[in-house]
């Protein structure tokens, strides 16, 4: 990622999330209603726990945009998290707060407990829960968010819908399952889908291997904490040659494609079909029912720390894989149209 | 990619194919017949076509290597295109030589030919098929023996198999299913895993989107021409997460997981597990019963033009992604032990 | 910049500034009040204007150290500007807030107003001196404390001093000249040296361009904004080799050299003496006698326009300085040593 | 260096340099004649040795130019070395070719050899000498050759000057000074002067720290082995403000500096004069008139090792100066204006 660079900061229960973004050219029409949006959007979806209710995100600006439009300078996202005060001495930067109240020290299965443990050499398991916490996902989406208003600009436009939750493949029967789940104290997975429409044709190449656009998208969702399959389009397997690929044709001296199994990606650059883009989100590890591990401290198997959680978090999940992929395609943007203002991107974008 | 960084160049019907690869500690041993065999690997698999037995891929290393050791410099790799003698004139850098001989106007379906002539503006196609071709594989392949032979000295082996071609799922069928497309003029995709052994716990990070290694190995396999899905482990879909997520276990003192469903990450880090991972290869888009496509030039509806093509390279494609893996897997020892020579890293790991 | 990254933002008279740093190990002892002095040391040195005194800047740290240690996570790092209030309406995010008050038009020579203004497509240069401005540099300092910080756990230090303001060589002359210059209105540069101890040897590398140590700090240096010329070691001008270069000698069977022209640095790489590097700072260009310059909307002739500035900043340019050549060798031992948390990293160090 | 990036191989006795460049849109006309000769001014000046009479180095490009155009893939360069058939067995790749012929072990001061055996973990000092030797410039200037191609095309150019020999400023003087020190076995060193003409206002930007093209330039500059100093338009040493910053005026109708002390670089930005960057180069640390060293097996003091060499390189130096700043230019060019082919370029600059 070279022009639309960005890092994100922020603990779990820490004062706040934030992010900086750099490379943005001047004048993008940054709408602040419109980033609270996708804030709220990745709040919704039914399955999800209480904290959902806590928070109720918001992003304050604090540098890079002035009186509506971007400076060309770097941006400054804070989405604060909304029960710090009882967190406040729990998560203090101060030496002499040092506690282990809320310390914990039982891996939980399918967290980075154990791994990031070992990794950071930490006894306390809540100083690897606090990042590894999908709550960083909230910054994420904000950073998506401005990706998508500059992309927006352009007229490309993203969307995203769940397609599978557990065995129901069907939306109608998304609740039902996960009130099945909620009552066994199990949870669900499922399968979302990503699609990004009016793309230029020639982002992303073939010429190098990292400049695939394929590669790029699938790392952005791959890298979401729980997602474990990526797919770019029409999951090819059992297809015949003939039967998948999609065949050109003229339609009023245009060139397009009869059909899209390829999502939009042919050679690992977009070309001029709508992108699609699939993941499937493992379910949450986090159980009412526990799983059996190991505490780190007696070196003893027991069961694993139960901290308030979500039944089903796919939704969330597809809202967080869209915002990703806007990432990619407004760095991909940038690549190949350059500009460092928003006149200049379009006076390329447009010849 | 930071510390094994490498760039690879050369066109399917040029001279050679060259890689760089920077950032390789002193020390190293460079089995050139291990690369060779390889390349050899990548050859193999039932359903290939007549350009494989020309082939037969060799590799010449030009810098970087003394006396069979590593240098700390910068190595080159080079393997020659054995038919370059009658392409010479063709594919010739200078400018004298134009000729529009082996040209071609068909857009081919489900290859990089459109996408690449809008993008770089090119009217022959074979300016973008030469190098969009999957032939750049080879050396891409060179460059992963040589990550191989660096995981090798900390004990890291790697593997991978193919487990289905088009609807086959049994290897005794994978035969039988090319020989019936054979004969039909069509092609087949398929599916093949990856397997590392003997990873350390903590490579990647959940700390920042992108240093999961779950993102950068989907990276690495996805932009693998003709990959269009990548699997992490088990794919959950529909799985309970009662049912999917690995549960830690305590044997003779050390901390292991009793299943693998997770493919040995969790968290974007490796957990001490195989390391898993998947992909789906489509079917090849060059088919002796060609697809309907458009001509560049009349702008008209035609037949995709056919070159010499295999049935099905589902084998080769793995040999590729297991590279591949092998570049992710050496960058991410490299970063978390440093080490500019072979000994100072194995100590670095092996304490 | 690989393992010790980071983004900074944040306009002068915004709300405030903010650093966010990724890539320090677990472990290391997070002083603030370190940090603040550092920030502090910025702000001294004879010859700066009032609004040091306004300043007087604190960090605040919001995520990735708990209990004075950091997580491995991103660190966060904010110093608010004081004088916030009085400008809120002036550097307004929301759109509704548009003014023209405190916007101007007239190019300050020696700034980064003219270019800036072509480049990001902007008629009030209020919206390029807010960020091309050196306050930027406080946050700057932030995050090279930080760095020096993870330097110390392992025994090296910094310092740095001016050795010229103006034409005075000698400190005892430096408040006279700067004296000397305020009754004129005129403005002052000069000259400082950066000297880092205890590193160990082969920092840096001679086998690709972008590995050599000299490279990197020089970009660390000369782009401060006023610095325009950078050396390492002493000037060689004028010198023949035989009395230049350091030669070497046996003391107690420890390898040194017997002088260090070289700064510190032979091939690139950090040869076990101290490490030198100079700058020179121009004068700064914001004068009460005003220079001649062009109007952006008129384009007609007319004076500079002059905000509150300083007479002399070499101390404040030296500091920063300082923090910079942190940056990058943080950076530089991480590469070498890697390491996820403080005690990984210093048994590597130390082995 | 995001868009125009390259690496670059090979050891100074080995068989052949090797660079791959990735990055260039396709559509530049590639002039093999003008490399050639790009590589033969490096070979020039007054006071070189014998082995630049051997070398007359000519590039062959083996991947990414089909009939004097790029492609828009990689493109590979090869240099090779002409006396490389009497050091075949001395540089072998294999293992059993191991010989200690031509290995040395005394620390030449001034070089690479101790640090670089330090860090490399080498005991004979040839493993260092081969690449750390300023041969490998020779296919940095072929690089530079294809920036400054790239750079052609839109109608930028550059060159450089030699402006000091040891003491003597006056060119008259230059080739007495050298013949002087050749009899004395002492070697000079001096300072050249890089220029490039017709650049657009608004390479680089202040609104990051690496943004900067100073800090970008400063780097190129002074990685170059033997590079101390870095100075960016006129040492302001000594100046007072009102003297040396560049006031604005207009010409029929044209914003123009009135002077250019500033190099051409405003607030890390082009501002459309042009630039001028320069370097001091120490003298060639191998003399005839030894300087005293260690050696690395016996650890007692001796003399240093001498291999032929030059008495004085400025002039080569300042061509690989020139060539590495067009580096840091292309990569600009590309990523402010973007475009995959030269006419999208050309079109995105001109409008």
């Amino acid at each position: 990622m070279d022009k639309f660079r960005f890092l994100t900061a922020g603990e779990s229960h820490g004062k706040c999330l934030t992010a900086i973004i750099e490379g943005v050219p001047s004048g993008v029409n940054i709408d602040v209603d419109f980033i609270n949006n996708e804030l709220s959007r990745r709040q919704q979806g039914y399955g999800r726990g209480e904290r959902m209710q806590i928070e109720n995100d918001t992003v304050e600006i604090t540098s890079g945009v002035r009186f509506g439009k971007t400076l060309g300078s770097p941006i400054t996202l804070v989405v604060k998290n909304r029960d710090f005060e009882s967190w406040q001495k729990i998560m203090s930067v101060a030496p002499e707060d040092i506690t282990d109240d809320r310390a914990f020290s039982t891996y939980r299965p399918g967290h980075a407990d154990y791994a990031g443990s070992v990794k950071y050499n930490q006894s306390d398991l809540r100083n690897v829960l606090e990042r590894s916490s999908a709550r960083k996902t909230a910054i994420e989406v904000a950073v998506g968010a401005v990706a998508k208003l500059l992309l927006k600009e352009l007229g490309i436009t993203g969307t995203s819908k769940v397609t599978q939750i557990g065995s129901a493949c069907c939306p109608d029967d998304f609740k039902n399952e996960v009130d099945i789940m909620r009552e066994k104290g199990d949870t669900l997975g499922g399968k979302f889908v990503v699609l990004y429409q009016n793309l230029p044709v020639g982002l992303g190449s073939y010429v190098h291997w990292d400049r695939g656009i394929d590669g790029r998208l699938a790392q952005a969702v791959m890298s979401i904490p729980a997602v474990k399959v990526v797919e770019i389009g029409t999951n090819p397997l059992g297809y015949q040659g003939s039967k998948y690929h999609d065949e050109l044709v003229i339609n009023n001296g245009e060139i397009s494609h009869r059909t899209n199994n390829a999502g939009g990606i042919e050679g690992g650059m977009t070309n001029g079909e709508d992108l699609v883009i699939s993941g499937v989100m493992k379910p949450i590890p986090t159980m009412k029912t526990p799983l059996k591990t190991v505490d780190a401290n007696t070196k003893e198997e027991t069961e694993a720390h139960f901290e308030r959680s979500d039944v089903c978090a796919v939704e969330a999940c597809s809202v967080v894989a869209e915002a990703r992929v806007a990432w990619i395609l407004a760095d991909e943007i940038l690549l190949k149209y350059g500009g460092d203002s928003l006149d200049e991107l379009k006076k390329n974008f447009n010849k």
